[in-house]
């Protein structure tokens, strides 16, 4: 993306690129067919739950002004908005946890005030969301978020480590007031006794780590050995939203003799009671408008220029995590139009008197990362029935390798079909053959003691995103029926949400480089090398490890001044200056301590790199929802959930855009690397007939054939 | 093993093997140095604290005449007598389940005869005791162990599985007793009202689940990642200690506003209070005895052929388990002798007036676990250093493995050395040394890119165990020392008991073939490969599913039936009988239903097999505590402690005692055999030079090297 800041200019660009694959959008995600609810589902769980328990905060916060009823609606509604014609359709958006803490502020402001109180809160925030609007329009045109590429990896997984914390408070905080007496209760009520409240502890410690291993444990059923593929592709798909039902059922076993406060469960107020008219009458507020004060209307400007700082950066930098470069996305970002559209919702949402919703970490990473998965199994399907049908008819390993890349070509999102179309498969043909041919028998009909199928398939496919619009838009509808299943949700247990934010937060951690780059300093040095097998991580190999250290701990240090500004009351909401501070920090200063190579590979900016290739539009074919579920998918949950740090670097732009004939490729397949001294991507993860222990002597095989 | 009835012969025999390596088996053990320590403490908590639980099951059954004083008493001096004087040393010795339900049934016959009552139980005890020892005496002599060897795989395991699900089962109950109101306590005390029982109960399963998961997690340490291989090694040897006083010292966090008896703690009496004089004056029993009337002497021998039935098998089960065939033990077994001895020691417990001992599963095979991974470590320090020192001096490949092969020499145990003193090494050096000189370097000087030193010596290593007496004897002093450490014992928190129940149930189950062939039914066909990858099953590969299925799902209905007898009150005790059923089942009935070829890989009959060869002794020479400790010990894990299944055949005496060449050997090795279809173990764990992922044409290394 260029720094241009003629005003209009970044828009512009932003609704070219958008326009052209809008149909595509739509398309894509209703091919997928019934499989597009997983990523849904996984997904509406990790952006309702957090927005309910955010919803309870503001509700003890706010005396009851906004409740969990107003960030549902906001979030659902923002969603919907931004799924239909946003630009970017990987960012989920929603309220957040800055979002409340400055309405937090704003509501102590406005009480402590005799001529606004709280009657006038709603229509003051309503001005406050007016110039929050006009701000972020401003900055849109402008082109403010052309500088989004000098936020380098460096400051993203900075962010996205600082949330990761931030989340992980929330639970042990959570889990610690299990223990105690919550404000605005009656303490006379029996289960607030000292016994009850140990016992309410205990049971929550039981329910939210329950959850938790078993959350963590289900997205990773792919890689059981028990059960059936489907089973297993079911339980990895729909896990956490099925713990989160299991544990809550469990939370029901003790019912003899125990106080119906416990455990502990969602204090939302059902919109349906008669009770609840307030919460529909959000609109009033609008009315109110014109009774603000005047002082106040013009004091609103203060915390709308910091909110407007707050979700230019979090919406920009949510926007960015959900397309990383290891996603190998197709479809063009849209940062401008995005703010610009951001800019509306905040004030609709400032309007109706409910938060505004903004991107939001981790979940657009989330979304990113589940639908990887869901492309790869869709393609993954679709190659192993080619692949099996091709054997069936005997054909030589040339011939699979053959119809494998008309399969493959068939399936791609065409938008840079001219490109790269084959790129996933070519070299890695290419070569097999050599090494097969070495053998004696390309032309011998191959049979799956040779070609191990699915093996040999999930070493070919690349990391690929299905980009559409269908998940977010049901997602978003999705939270909006939590208001109306709110008479359910509230028999969710708070300690369940303590755990699924455990949960969310260690779910952000792999991929994270700098979370890796912690964990390599507490690696014993003769296991360094297993980090190089499992990740590609490149960078253990060309930068020494004392560089590697030294950057960690600088980096961890300024983590930790981030977690700490937090704390710090109202200048907290602002920590993402903190970390806006990094660019030039990285810019001018990191420069002058390390030396370029290795900054480059410990945080490759983009205005180092070369850009990303340009596209075009065309129709898309691709396998739906008849795909036979795929049976093996272990391989993925190592690649794309687990691992999607410097994975298959070999099909980023970079490379791409590069010469490399595939002559080239087999070159660096044949340099003088041993075994475990081996870890380039092109070498390594896709060394061609994968041998495994035991094939000591492969020229043997020869005789065998 | 002959089976030979003719009297004495059996135990003449093994007291002639035993004496000749009596001395080996302290100067062996000394020999280790403060190693000997980790299995010591190991099988030191795995063998008191399910004392200690039966003792507080004791006292609450006989109302305090016995308690764990008497039991942990017995133990220890069973477990000393054994350790000096015993035949196999592997064996452990203790007061069982079984022992305690027995003596729960003689106290409440005795209670419930006004000439007998509770005065004279522990009189009467004596004189089962005594006719239990008779019993075992003449069983001993007439050689009736000899038909141990009818007791094949299929019943030794099943008996295995049996009693990991009866500590599973105390696991259980005990949890669910930690709600409820314990027997011989207040009701009215504060602790026991519904909200606390409830707090506890909770707060049971969090330091029951606690403690599992961190032990079952410690005990995986030395394939950490993080750490250093010190660090890791300790937590591995020591983990489990080590957690029992982590979630001991966590019991004591709520300490505000908790009544003093939450969580609950062990109830044993305080041997050194003034009260607990009763404890010490156990030998009055012995004056008792003759008070006893006539008629109950003579009734004595109905309990007592029901002890002597059940000592017989289990003493005989858990010495065999403790040497399974896949240890490669080098010294003989003794049962005749074991058996004798057990007998003097019952009449000893029987005149002490406290209950006997008897040999225990599972702490008798993890006992020898842990020796192997001892003896592992030892062998596997020595060699690394030994290559390391090689390769510092330029040696050529050949001259590597010259040094290995002479250092690993020096290391055996000497009875076999004649026949086998390199047979761990040798064949593996050939076959390393020609895939090598096809490289066309074998006599240029090697560097760890080529020879990878511990990744080959992990290959080379067979399983082998420091057989010796020491830990058995210092574990049994242990024991002994806990009574008087009782003060200290009773802050365990009962909870964490459950969690170690439940930890010895889940530790015993790998290696366990028929647990595995449980889960293999369970396994998704497409992933039953990896079962063979993993544990070198050879089953897998020569018996047709379903035959395999058949056979376990008849081994399971067999399981569940022993479970149910256990249920039974009186009868239950005696469900050894079932399982001692078993081997006519084997011997006459299965081979109708199953091939020979079949029942053979699935339950090798050792009468069907040759015998195992002679053995003769000689001194040994090891390296001492002065062996620096080895860095990484992960494939350890996967071999020793979990995969001991059928894993090295190659060095079970049948292939010993083959006439294999080492060129035989090698054409194995260039069998036409393709990777995921290899698993024969010639082939399979030893492929030499481990090629990994990525070394797709090791004939390119020549050019490089």
């Amino acid at each position: 993306m260029e720094e241009t800041f003629a005003p209009f200019r970044g828009i512009k660009g932003d609704l070219k690129g958008r326009l052209m694959c809008y149909k595509q959008d739509w398309s894509g995600g209703l091919n997928a067919g019934f499989r597009i609810l997983a990523p849904t589902t996984y997904i509406f769980f990790a952006s309702a739950i957090p927005v309910i328990s955010f919803g309870e905060q503001l509700e003890r916060d706010t005396e009851g002004v906004l409740t969990a009823v107003q960030t549902l609606a906001s979030t659902a509604l923002c969603g919907t908005i931004h799924s239909m014609i946003g630009g970017q359709p990987l960012l989920i958006v929603g309220v957040a946890e800055p979002t409340v803490i400055m309405y937090m502020f704003m509501f102590n402001f406005a009480k402590s005030r005799s001529d606004l109180g709280s009657k006038l809160f709603l229509a003051w925030t309503g001005w406050v969301c007016m110039w929050t609007s006009i701000l972020l329009f401003l900055m849109a045109i402008l082109g403010a978020c052309s500088i989004i590429n000098r936020f380098t990896r460096l400051a993203g997984e900075l962010f996205g480590l600082l949330i990761a914390m931030l989340f992980m408070q929330q639970a042990i905080k959570g889990m610690i007031d299990e223990f105690r007496i919550p404000k605005r209760s009656n303490p006379g009520l029996p289960e607030f006794e000292p016994s009850w409240r140990f016992g309410n502890g205990m049971f929550a410690l039981v329910l939210s780590f329950g959850l938790l291993l078993t959350a963590l444990r289900s997205r990773k059923a792919r890689s059981w050995r028990y059960g059936s593929g489907c089973l297993r592709g079911f339980v990895a798909d729909y896990g956490v939203p099925l713990m989160v039902l299991l544990w809550t059922a469990v939370s029901y076993i003790p019912t003899e003799s125990i106080p119906k406060g416990i455990p502990r469960r969602l204090f939302s107020p059902n919109p349906w009671s008669p009770g609840a008219y307030e919460n529909w009458t959000v609109i009033k507020a609008w009315l109110d408008m014109l009774n603000v004060p005047v002082l106040y209307i013009i004091g609103a400007w203060v915390p709308a220029t910091m909110i407007a700082v707050l979700y230019y950066f979090d919406h920009s930098v949510a926007s960015q995590l959900a397309q990383q470069k290891e996603f190998n996305l197709r479809k063009p970002p849209s940062f401008h139009y995005d703010l610009l559209l951001l800019g509306f919702m905040v004030l609709l949402c400032g309007l109706l008197g409910i938060p505004p919703s903004n991107g939001v970490i981790p979940q657009s990473p989330m979304h990113t990362k589940s639908l990887a998965t869901l492309k790869h199994e869709l393609l993954r399907s679709r190659l192993v029935a080619t692949a099996r049908s091709c054997m069936r008819k005997h054909a030589s390993l040339g011939q699979v390798y053959g119809s494998l890349q008309e399969a493959y070509q068939q399936m791609q999102t065409p938008l840079t079909y001219q490109e790269s179309s084959s790129r996933g498969l070519r070299e890695l043909k290419e070569s097999t053959i050599l090494s097969v041919s070495s053998m004696g028998n390309i032309n011998a009909p191959v049979d799956e003691t040779i070609f191990d199928i699915e093996k040999e398939i999930d070493d070919l496919l690349p990391i690929e995103v299905k980009e559409q619009r269908v998940s977010n838009l049901l997602q978003s509808m999705m939270v909006g029926g939590c208001v109306a299943a709110m008479p359910f949700l509230k028999k969710i247990p708070t300690s369940v949400l303590w755990g699924y934010f455990a949960f969310m937060a260690i779910e952000s951690l792999p991929g994270n480089q700098f979370w890796e780059r912690i964990l390599l300093l507490f690696t014993a040095p003769s296991r360094r090398y297993k980090v190089l097998e499992e990740r590609h991580a490149t960078y253990v190999e060309t930068v020494p490890f004392k560089t590697i250290a030294v950057f960690t701990l600088f980096q961890t240090a300024y983590l930790l001044v981030c977690f700490g500004t937090t704390w710090v009351p109202l200048a907290g909401v602002l920590f993402p200056l903190m970390i806006m501070l990094l660019v030039p920090v990285r810019q001018y200063i990191l420069p002058k301590f390390f030396k370029g190579a290795h900054l480059q590979d410990l945080d490759a900016a983009e205005y180092e790199e070369v850009p990303p290739l340009p596209f075009d539009l065309a129709t898309e074919e691709e396998v739906g929802s008849t795909a036979s579920l795929a049976e093996d998918g272990e391989f993925l949950d190592k690649i794309v959930t687990r691992s999607r740090g410097e994975i298959r670097r070999i099909c980023s732009p970079k490379v791409m855009s590069s010469t490399a004939t595939p002559t080239k490729e087999l070159k660096s397949l044949q340099s003088p690397r041993f075994p475990h001294r081996v870890y380039s991507p092109q070498v390594f993860g896709r060394g061609t007939f994968s041998p495994r222990p035991g094939q000591a002597n492969p020229f043997n095989l020869s005789k065998s054939g």
